[in-house]
């Protein structure tokens, strides 16, 4: 049909990381990665699932024993929550203060869910008296959904004080953790939270394409009395849970990204070496760090109240007059490093910066500090000269 | 909370993979997989992604423009036909000669199609009779899906005379080649598959976790016009198509996994540079090594007709008196060498050996035939030992 041929290099470049995510990865991690595959049904891959719940369980501060990587990216970890969770008809009270929010509901919508929503302007925080308002309007409500911390805005929202008035009204929660998991304080089995996902690409500074999730026992019960079955076999958790479960009871479902979890298993090893509380003090004092410099620079910060803001996650406003695309390109192209555009209402209006994980280091927040101040001074003179 | 802790080191094992999935990986592709991330947005993976999709059309041999991987296993990529294709109420037509058509026909009826089966005893290809039969039966039929090469029997069936029957009666194809491509002759265009799907881990040699898929326009028109909007967000192509849409009306719509996405253009790349009919040839001889060496340690094959037996993966039988788990727990512990077990109702009575992609090698069929030799003839002296 045709010679062998040999097709163009294609050489990637050398980014920073510093936007919504991907983060960067440490070395180990990709080490951990590349390592040959071995089969999925293999007894040390077995093993090493075994290690990943566990050490997942760390991660989330919690004791559920149905606590496993989803096979997909962070919304498909979404989509397993509510996918189990609701049943066509189910009230869902949904609380939008960011894309992620939005996206729960199209999701509970989708599957036929009577959604409810009580909506936060972008930035602020989901607010516990509407929710409160919410759910005492509706007592028919099963679920309550709501955004731990909103990548979109980088607000955090109290996910301990929402999901107890959840409880209070015999609700269940889904909360996504996508992006505070190993960055802000999570306490699942204190906060008592019942249906959590995460992704591996933001804090845990893991490979994308892989969601933690863990189900609470009340969580399981609703699922375990469903009426009707889920309606996509590959999300249902009833096959998931066999291939996750203990090792002589594991029955085949799919075949797990054995790269992934190499990559996974290492990223979590370093979470537990660094610890949990070292590590959210590590996100909060190098973000400091990063708002002095900005102020520095006249930079403001969308989010002013400092007790909701992320850490990990800075959106700060565009001063008036400047092209923002223009300084993302200049930051990419001519520096090297990647920070984030706003999302829907916040388009043209923000940049994200994200300082998660591996990325979180000082010498990353020197860099782009550095690169800012010359991008911003230097922009009028290159737009002018190129115009 | 805790000090700095040092976790024990975990060392994979190294294994030759010779069963049914995931196979050995190009040292090529594991150094694109473990380059450093870059951003899902960042133009560099933009390109990139459109570079995929040109491989992954020679791959498939179609010219379709919807054509990219999904985010997830194989299992996805069969859950993204189905749940796009499918409202409830369609009437579809499924065909079982395996585990793969019977999770074809669980996932229809979980969307709430009407589904008929048409039945083959394992091991046998699809009957076209039958599907002409069920057809002129059920003329009402929008939909027929079927499996190009069963991963679980090794048998291989005409995709190009069942997508005939199928159009004859105005139906659409969803078509699973997880096993067939790159490792048997496949046509997407010629043969006017509508709906296909692929895994990454078997013949494209590349890591699990990745499913590339292509949507021919006759069936991107059905899917336009449903009446109802697709169940799962993850799943629904038409936000799927804007993510992986031309760069300048791209849309987000979750973060690709990038590394994976490194892995696959390379693997890709090596596919384009050997070429689909040299790579067909490659499976065919090799496997031809492998089952002479077979009939000559006295193994028959379950498929006795070479003509509908997959060269990638040929299924053995169990010879009487032999404990299939005992040689292959021996193989992978004593040997390092990985074959599967049968599946169902083949469960015990069959080995499935791969020779897929980078591992259908001579020297992968020498080693496991020199293995084979010495736990067979060992086995029964090893047990009296142990017993």
């Amino acid at each position: 049909m045709e010679n062998v041929i040999e097709l163009p290099v294609r050489t990637l470049p050398v980014r920073t990381l510093m936007g919504s995510g991907p983060s960067e990865i440490d070395p180990r991690v990709l080490q951990a990665l590349a390592q040959p595959p071995i089969g999925h049904l293999d007894p040390a891959f077995v093993g090493l699932m075994d290690e990943v719940k566990d050490l997942l369980r760390y991660a989330f501060q919690t004791e559920n024993r149905l606590t496993f990587p989803v096979s997909g990216p962070g919304s498909a970890g979404m989509e397993t929550c509510f996918t189990n969770l609701l049943e066509a008809g189910d009230k869902v009270v949904i609380a939008r203060n960011g894309v992620f929010g939005q996206r729960m509901a199209e999701m509970a919508t989708r599957l036929g869910a009577e959604v409810v929503t009580i909506d936060e302007e972008w930035g602020q925080p989901v607010d516990p008296q509407k929710l409160e308002a919410a759910l005492e309007s509706n007592p028919d409500t099963k679920v309550v959904g709501f955004v731990h911390a909103e990548t979109s805005t980088g607000a955090l929202s109290d996910a301990r004080l929402l999901a107890g008035i959840a409880q209070r009204y015999g609700c269940l929660t889904v909360v996504d953790t996508v992006t505070s998991l190993s960055g802000s304080p999570l306490y699942v089995d204190d906060w008592g939270l019942d249906a959590v996902y995460s992704g591996a690409q933001k804090c845990l500074s893991c490979v994308p394409g892989i969601a933690p999730v863990t189900i609470s026992d009340r969580a399981l019960e609703k699922i375990n009395q469903r009426q009707t079955p889920v309606s996509t076999w590959f999300h249902d958790i009833g096959l998931i849970e066999g291939y996750w479960s203990e090792s002589s009871q594991r029955s085949y479902h799919h075949t797990a990204p054995v790269n992934s979890i190499f990559a996974l298993a290492e990223s979590l090893r370093l979470v537990r070496q660094e610890g949990l509380e070292r590590a959210w003090e590590r996100h909060r004092e190098i973000s400091q760090t990063l708002v002095t410099g900005l102020d520095r620079l006249g930079l403001e910060m969308m989010v002013d109240d400092a007790s909701i803001r992320l850490p990990q996650l800075s959106v700060v406003n565009v001063p008036q007059g400047i092209d923002e695309a223009a300084v993302r390109t200049r930051l990419l192209q001519d520096e090297g490093i990647e920070i984030s555009a706003g999302l829907g209402p916040l388009a043209g209006k923000v940049w994200r910066i994200g300082l998660m994980g591996h990325s979180c280091r000082s010498e990353n927040v020197e860099r782009l500090l550095d690169a800012l101040e010359r991008v911003l001074t230097d922009l009028p003179v290159a737009s002018s000269c190129s115009g």
